[in-house]
């Protein structure tokens, strides 16, 4: 049970420009509060429509700890339900992919059509009405291939957010892609934590030394070029091949494609290619980083070889699971185009390293000498501007319950 | 601390004819509150007097998180006590089952007679009077060799019950049984879920295949016959060899003699008895299943040949122990007129499958698009019975303490 | 959140001579007040000067959950911080020890001077203050050696304290002391049963057969010699030798020399000393054993060869880490002078079926028919002493926030 008021002090206790206070780090009401008041009315994004190539084709998918599914109907089109039975509210699908003519329940066989309405239930009686037992559904929406979905009943605004990311993302033509790998890491640190690491690059230099020779990872504020020559040079070369790279935002989004390190084309451990054919051939691949951000959950980088999605979920007070997933070209053959060891390495050695760091983190957070520091205006802007997105929307959802 | 209050408005909220709120299967506070006013308040089904031969036997067992213990005193009367040392509370002796002249407390040698009386204590000092520092007893009952416990200091009527148990158990000749095996599996799943579905065999057919061989599991309703002519022929044969089959039920229990499935003698793998020695011979051994079931925690078959007990325990709102004890004739020699493995091996697949039910239902009840829905009137009247019983017994609950 | 009328109702609730309430040795509540009213406001003894040779050591210790940083500035000064940086919290240095020319956070490099004063941090901009970031202090004072630090801005009385322990401790010269083993033991059980374990024999004579070849276990009330003429003889002797004996005892602490048993020079397995080199050599090193202890956590025990320190830290409710260290002549040599093996088997025994004791303890306790039991005012005094001071420690908090 969350009480609002300790919940709507310590938001009202954060200092501007300083990280949270600890009880938003690690209590239990702030986690509850947290899946209802952020998860539960944000939009999350869960990875692309080719993971969902045919009619029955489904993801199941935790989000924090809830479950939904996600799934292709026999007319093409994909919707997003709550994993939970209709009737005694057992899960449908075990988490992870798989293809199914119909939705059956593994534990009374309920069984629902693939737009979600109950199609049989066994012994239930004359007076039992299968037009009121349908899957329940989720919002979810569809941007160049990129999937969204939001458990609201009234999810915040969308359409600018798709129109923006239309023409960044375009050109990565993700209609061409496939899912190569996934993986899951468990951390034993809050998700704002996580989430705060994944949001700056201030710690990059020394705690990242694979991923700082590709990343720019002195950048300053918000991805932009900021008078330096080679990055101006950069965006007007990107402009030529129409591909748009200005740094822009709304309120819980992110977009921009910035410049790599010098003699890099993408984000890898050698910053060559680690996929022989290319997503985006645009200036034969020289493309920099096409960088999504969402707020609460997730960071996507799209090289001109391959994308990689970054998405954070709470499982406790101090438990997070981050999710990768690394897309190829369809026609990119394992074992002769790409290997999977290669593509992930780089990714997977830094969400380690970012893992040992969140931990250390936390325990240091729990501290009751723990006074909440200021960012970096320079180097931290964009893990402020988490937390101050974390504070308005939290601020928010107070007033609206009030 | 539970707010009673919300409690009484989950109860309030749940919905006639459907199962519970989410939060009466996942909250810390429903947790707590069923310890207390559910397993705090009801006679528990512990095992038979066999398991306590002879004078100074003794059961420790777990009643969720409260450790009890059964004796055999030296005037040969079972009682039941709190495992607790009246010094400093240390438990008397672990969970499992021996045999002890006196209850000495490994701490601190605190002795206890056999009756619970405190027979000595070293180094208390001339004022301490050891007759103020026996053991807490619990109610207990015997019924046909069946030992019942009740925390409560006011138990819920009892008579009744025993007089009909009696009736249905005494040909089982429990006075000749020995336990031959017990068990307990871990389920990550509250204790409810896992007691619904104990309470109906919707998923059976599909569910367990091998349980579906010998158990009727289209049976409709309560155990009765319902006008099906096979069934009626076997009550009939019953009733000639004086074994009281028809289902009848008080607030808390039912009790049943039912035909198994067609050319089947028995619950096991293949249907034929898996003692050699029979503890019913009523009728060559073809007597059915002999069901009693007793809210909150336990069911039971006594087949000729064995008697098979489950009791399902809460560890954590999530979290239940699932007990197992089968039982056979006492003469019957393990290797000669049977081996464990056959006589477990049905009800052990059954357990494990019906596990990963419940575990498969506690994570979809979890979803914030979890709705209660309805039971099957046909299917799960007993799974019905089940909520609608621990509905009335918590408002009973929640009345009293008002 | 802490409800403190709750735990005022509890402690209130607590009968003389008996130990505590249930709900003080089992609820998340009880965990909670604790860390901030008894670990958050006593002196913790953390170990001995001779653990940070020279400028630049540190000790990274654990007080529960609280992390700590003990360092020898370049000053020479030892001082205490909270293990948590100034910037976003993370902790400094891993639980453990070392030695680091400066105090550099893992995370963003910000970089502290041995004295806890910023020196560097990083592109923070001009506004920035170094000086309002250094690390923060916790009290620490020493005694013959020891440490003990304190989280409370106006900690207990602790110079009446320091001069008898200068007494008592002198002899033992720890200025010539090292570290020779440390150990850590998870113990499922609440820290005040771990302690009031600790604090009495009562259990010994049986429970520890090893120790009780040593220890005098049938000891009276507070190591005092009460009439025994070889108790009074020994006493005799340590006057002659300048050796303080007297108990002695402060309201959280307490101290005495006292008589091991008869052909016993020290707490070993065979009663001989384990270390070839004497700590002191007063009277051949027939010296028995200097006992300290400190409420909540710790008791340490002096003999000529060594030095041993038993200190408990709460981790949750019904979980305690028990860090034992040994101290031996910093000239003794291992594999010459000693083996820790014989050094430490002892100790490591008693504490693991102490472990074993405390957890039967904690399974008792959860008893819903616990009740508290009296303690025996001869063997178990100074658990008595425990337990009051942690009520008069607790009602003085209550107090102090009202």
């Amino acid at each position: 049970m969350i009480d609002l008021n300790r919940i709507g002090a310590l938001v009202a206790e954060r200092r501007e420009g300083h990280c949270l206070p600890q009880g938003l780090y690690n209590g239990a009401e702030a986690f509850e509060f947290d899946m209802t008041a952020i998860y539960g009315r944000s939009w999350i994004m869960i990875g692309f429509e080719c993971e969902l190539p045919k009619p029955g084709s489904y993801l199941s998918e935790m989000i924090g700890t809830w479950p939904i599914l996600i799934v292709r109907g026999r007319d093409g089109e994909i919707r997003a339900f709550h994993n939970s039975c209709r009737h005694r509210g057992s899960i449908l699908c075990q988490p992870g992919s798989g293809t199914a003519p119909k939705i059956v329940c593994p534990y009374h066989r309920w069984t629902y059509d693939l737009d979600g309405s109950l199609f049989a239930a066994m012994r239930m009686g004359e007076d039992f009405d299968k037009a009121e037992h349908g899957l329940r559904q989720l919002h979810l929406r569809q941007v160049s291939g990129a999937l969204f979905v939001c458990f609201a009943e009234e999810p915040p605004a969308f359409d600018d957010f798709a129109e923006k990311l239309e023409v960044y993302l375009g050109p990565q033509r993700m209609e061409n892609a496939k899912l190569a790998h996934h993986s899951v890491i468990s951390e034993s640190a809050n998700w704002k934590l996580v989430m705060e690491n994944g949001r700056e690059c201030y710690h990059c230099a020394i705690g990242h030394p694979e991923l700082a020779r590709t990343f720019p990872v002195g950048v300053k504020k918000h991805f932009d070029a900021d008078g330096d020559d080679r990055l101006l040079a950069f965006l007007n070369t990107m402009t030529e091949h129409d591909l748009a790279s200005e740094a822009i935002e709304g309120s819980w989004w992110q977009l921009a494609r910035f410049a790599l390190n010098p003699d890099v084309v993408t984000l890898s451990m050698t910053g060559q290619h680690v996929v022989g054919k290319l997503m985006c051939d645009h200036n034969d691949g020289y493309v920099g980083s096409m960088r999504l951000a969402i707020d609460p959950h997730c960071f996507m980088h799209a090289t001109a070889d391959h994308v990689f999605i970054f998405s954070a979920m709470p499982v406790s007070p101090t438990e997070t699971h981050v999710f990768g997933k690394w897309y190829v070209h369809k026609d990119a053959v394992e074992g002769v185009d790409y290997d999977v060891e290669s593509l992930i390495e780089l990714w997977t050695r830094t969400n380690l390293q970012d893992k040992e760091l969140a931990e250390n983190n936390q325990r240091g957070v729990n501290s009751p000498g723990f006074v909440p520091g200021p960012y970096s205006a320079e180097a931290e802007s964009l893990a402020l501007r988490f937390t101050d997105w974390y504070c308005d929307t939290a601020q928010a959802y107070l007033a609206h319950v009030a």
